[in-house]
């Protein structure tokens, strides 16, 4: 047996409380190494009176990479407290306990020690780690406010210009997208079924972005005023829509109040202390010598000398940001806060903002943009999931970039659902494009199958999805500015059989959601020679299965017993599925 | 190579803050699977344009076990933050890049894209985990109350027994120990050497033990008043010693007010919340039941009906034990807090006192009763360290109970050092024997060279050491309650010779307590054939050798620009020392 390879780590993604009263435990051991594991589970304190050690419960083999297995079971314990050890049995016969003390002989001598044994000392509901119910039920939509819809141009900023005048924005430009515009368009949000719209920032801002922040008490003039965003919200609760606003903490724009007193004051300023300022002094930026940004004195988001970085371990700092998350939630009754940088903060800030939000409303959402994996995030008290570019890119590596295979593809997303705990995969948000991405159908070259296969494969998988506005219809666009184009309104000009196949999806995912959130993910069938995949979900009481066709050759699936829910490039001969390239079907198994 | 071995954690014990700009990265792989490793690091922001991946650092190989070989390298970052991978070569030649997204092949395809590596993305001051200075230098004395020295027999309970007048002490016993018996010997204390005393808990309690409070605003009445204490506590400082207090706030004591008042007063008690009841009526303890204490319905510890479990998630709960938390440092100056049964508490509420305690003395010592491996505690907001049984065990089983080779002692110390962060390993409370166990001289068969050689063994290590009462003056004990006999005041029964030596060891503790607290631990050469083994303790500015022999032959060091510093069973033969069995040396490499 390849010990070096076996893996647990205790009170983490690896043993956790999933409900109040059922643990999920994970082990991960090398690939195709290990013929059998057992969990040895029971009372601390009765290792030697019950000696549960005789009585096994096998664990499941749930997935298996290029380079692992990974085993699980769940478990509970009648005195909510656990000491837990693997039994493993190697393909090459070999028979050792794993424990906290590492790999050992399996014997009486062994087992009998509770030192032996790994540990969760007591269920503590308030250590598990819980995620809001609803974001499981939510399809999201992402609206760049600046480019969604102008819907009052009495608001417009000086040198506005005429709505999609431009093939291809610029850095600088403004359209004039504005929240009355959203407003305007919120019945074709219900119309395509979406419940949650993730809004980038929408506080009084320079740039059209509105990334640098000037005033997080204001709503942006340009795009409308509080009464206006109160009536935005209201309406869209009425209708069964979940609100994210965009919070940018990391770091405040130039323009800001505090900043701008720092470079009046200098050391004098009442905010020197706000930001992490190396030594004076500090210079107004020089819009000619940004390439010396790396000898700034003072910190900034990346190298952008117009950004700079809040310190958020001052007191000060902490109690003025905590007061905003507090105010949009209180006063506007916003659902969820996506926190931008959010890996550049510090978790001591996140913590206290946790309970903040939290302890207003219980089940506020809150995702912080990570780009990397993120388990310390996400432990129970920081955030509930993160912006999931590290799930979705290997998804687009294989249908968009055909640049991996069938076994990369599952090896990649096992990967990722194995950093977390289940109910943090469950809350994923999983975007395939966004204002920080070229656009889907362009890097799927405009070929809109690949586009639609590869939502189809999105919205099957554990995780909120959201929707880049326009994506249904059909936008195009190179990475940012390029992916910031005007929303297209004009029906002619609309891809609308696009818009009715994300229609049906949307509807597919919300109907499905319990299997598609809670259910397992099963992987059927990989087939690297011909680029095919078969997988289903899961759950006690429902069955999906859904065969995807990256290949040239026509794909076979059996579908008997089965109801087709959705199908792309696919027709059913006699009973089973003919499916043809960049074709797929996803089918209901009758109960 | 064997990559289902290699391992590194972001944000762990595998990549930390040390210093405010030093990093500390690990990387595990199969035990000599792997020639070299390389670190790629630079700015996150700047892959591509500095392509500072053209310049690996080599990392260092510091540890090897049976499974694994452990790599290290300390590194800085200019702008505070880090993207990092591994640049792995394996023994059979092969070449793969180790980051984010897992193993990937070792190109330029590769290297460019700032996804696949592992971030540190800022260096937060806030986040890094903070150990006290004053814990590195110091060497702990603990004493369990009851039996230290009876100093006023006038606060003596009912039936007290004259001091040392049972050989075996049972149960129930009292023989009248106290606060003024410790006041009494501090210049005893002194003179010993030890410089931080741990007292098992004075709070007014039912038992000798005093683990069952009953009011933890209260001295117990048979150990002093408040006054004593606080005299005590200033006289110890006078002295440079610090004072460590036991905290149990896992559970309570049965005859506290809160828990008669819910024996009292069942579903009416205003403490109903305050224990995890699951059913009532609640019933008195019936001590001809106590086999019985499965079938409870309210959560104790163990399964001991007398410590009802507190509710820690109760906001009341936490608000009345972090009061306590804080009155006896701001009232009485404490320096430290041992949390007794700490695992079995929830995080959330230990979160909260570390703010408390470390708010109001910033290098204030938090430790915890945890006897298995303790990541989770020990991320900087819950516990400094914990009672390192995990660590200790391993050196007993070797030097005393002769059951593990010299490489099993040298994997199970490396296995324990590696959970932890150095800032953590430096301030972990190393105990040999304690009134949970029984004493070293009883385990050691009552050979003296046996229990001397494991002391110094212990006292060279990384972590805080504790000496448990009269263990310096060779007491003997098996398991509680046995090993909570009256302290032997009588010098005529005292092991003078061991007391000498126990001076000795401290001294040299203290006096070289930089290289011993901050020194790389380096296993030089572990004879498993003749159980014998030699390492070195070292920083940039100093060396210390030991070598450390079990087995039968004498064993030979070369000592050569050497200076003897402590030796036992060693003779010194033409410079060379003659190590015969049970003995060891220490020498200090001249610079």
């Amino acid at each position: 047996m390849e010990k070096s390879a076996v893996y647990h780590r205790p009170e983490s993604e690896y043993a956790y409380l999933y409900q109040q009263d059922s643990v999920h435990l994970r082990l991960r051991t090398k690939k195709e190494d290990v013929q059998e594991v057992a969990l040895l589970h029971g009372d601390p304190y009765l290792v030697m009176e019950d000696k549960w050690y005789q009585s096994p419960i096998k664990m499941k083999k749930i997935f298996t990479t290029d380079i692992f297995d990974y085993w699980f079971v769940e478990v509970s314990a009648a005195h909510r407290r656990l000491s837990y050890g693997f039994h493993l049995i190697g393909k090459d016969g070999e028979n050792v306990f794993y424990g906290d003390r590492g790999i050992k002989s399996f014997s009486l001598d062994t087992l009998e020690v509770n030192e032996n044994y790994f540990r969760l000392p007591y269920f503590h509901e308030s250590d598990r780690v819980k995620t809001p119910e609803w974001v499981k039920q939510t399809v999201w939509y992402q609206i760049f406010p600046e480019r969604f819809d102008n819907g009052d141009p009495s608001n417009d900023p000086t040198g506005t210009l005429p709505w999609g005048s431009k093939e291809h924005p610029d850095r600088t430009d403004f359209f004039g997208g504005d929240l009355q515009g959203v407003l305007n368009h919120l019945d074709y949000l219900v119309d395509l079924g979406i419940n949650g719209i993730y809004f980038c920032p929408i506080f009084k801002a320079y740039s059209n972005h509105k990334y640098d922040t000037i005033d997080y008490f204001e709503v942006d003039p340009h795009f409308g005023d509080k009464a206006l965003f109160k009536k935005l919200v209201e309406e869209a609760h009425k209708r069964g829509i979940r609100i994210m606003l965009d919070a940018v903490f990391n770091h405040m724009g130039y323009f800001s109040e505090q900043w701008q007193d720092v470079l009046e004051k200098q050391e004098q300023s009442a905010f020197v202390d706000w930001f992490h300022i190396r030594q004076f002094p500090v210079a107004p930026v020089d819009k000619d010598r940004m390439e010396e940004a790396e000898k700034l004195n003072y910190d900034t988001f990346s190298f952008t000398p117009s950004m700079p970085k809040l310190n958020t371990a001052n007191l000060e700092v902490q109690e003025y940001l905590l007061k905003i998350a507090a105010y949009w939630i209180e006063e506007f009754d916003i659902d969820a806060w996506r926190l931008d940088v959010a890996n550049e903060v510090d978790h001591q800030f996140w913590k206290k903002f946790y309970q903040v939000v939290t302890g207003i409303k219980e089940d506020f959402y809150i995702l912080g943009e990570i780009w990397h994996s993120s388990q310390n995030w996400l432990n129970g008290d920081e955030f509930h999931g993160v912006m999931n570019y590290a799930y979705t890119e290997t998804i687009l590596n294989f249908f968009v970039k055909n640049n991996i295979t069938v076994s990369m593809l599952s090896d990649g997303l096992i990967d990722q659902l194995m950093l977390y705990r289940q109910q943090t995969n469950e809350v994923m948000f999983n975007v395939l494009d966004s204002h920080d991405t070229a656009r889907l159908l362009t890097v799927a070259k405009e070929d809109k199958d690949v586009a639609k296969m590869t939502l189809a494969f999105t919205f099957l998988q554990h995780g909120s999805p959201c929707l880049y506005y326009g994506t249904e219809i059909g936008m195009t666009g190179e990475n940012d500015p390029d992916c910031r184009k005007c929303m297209i309104w004009d029906k002619e000009k609309q891809e609308l059989d696009l818009l009715y196949f994300v229609k049906k999806l949307i509807t597919l995912r919300k109907y499905f959601h319990p299997v598609l959130s809670y259910g397992e993910l099963i992987f059927e069938e990989l087939d690297d020679e011909n680029k095919c995949l078969h997988f289903s979900r899961k759950t006690d009481e429902e069955q999906l299965n859904a065969w995807f066709n990256k290949g040239e050759e026509i794909q076979t699936a059996e579908l008997f017993n089965q109801e087709v829910l959705m199908s792309l490039n696919t027709e059913i001969v006699e009973g089973k599925a003919q499916i043809a390239q960049n074709g797929f079907i996803i089918t209901k198994v009758s109960q």
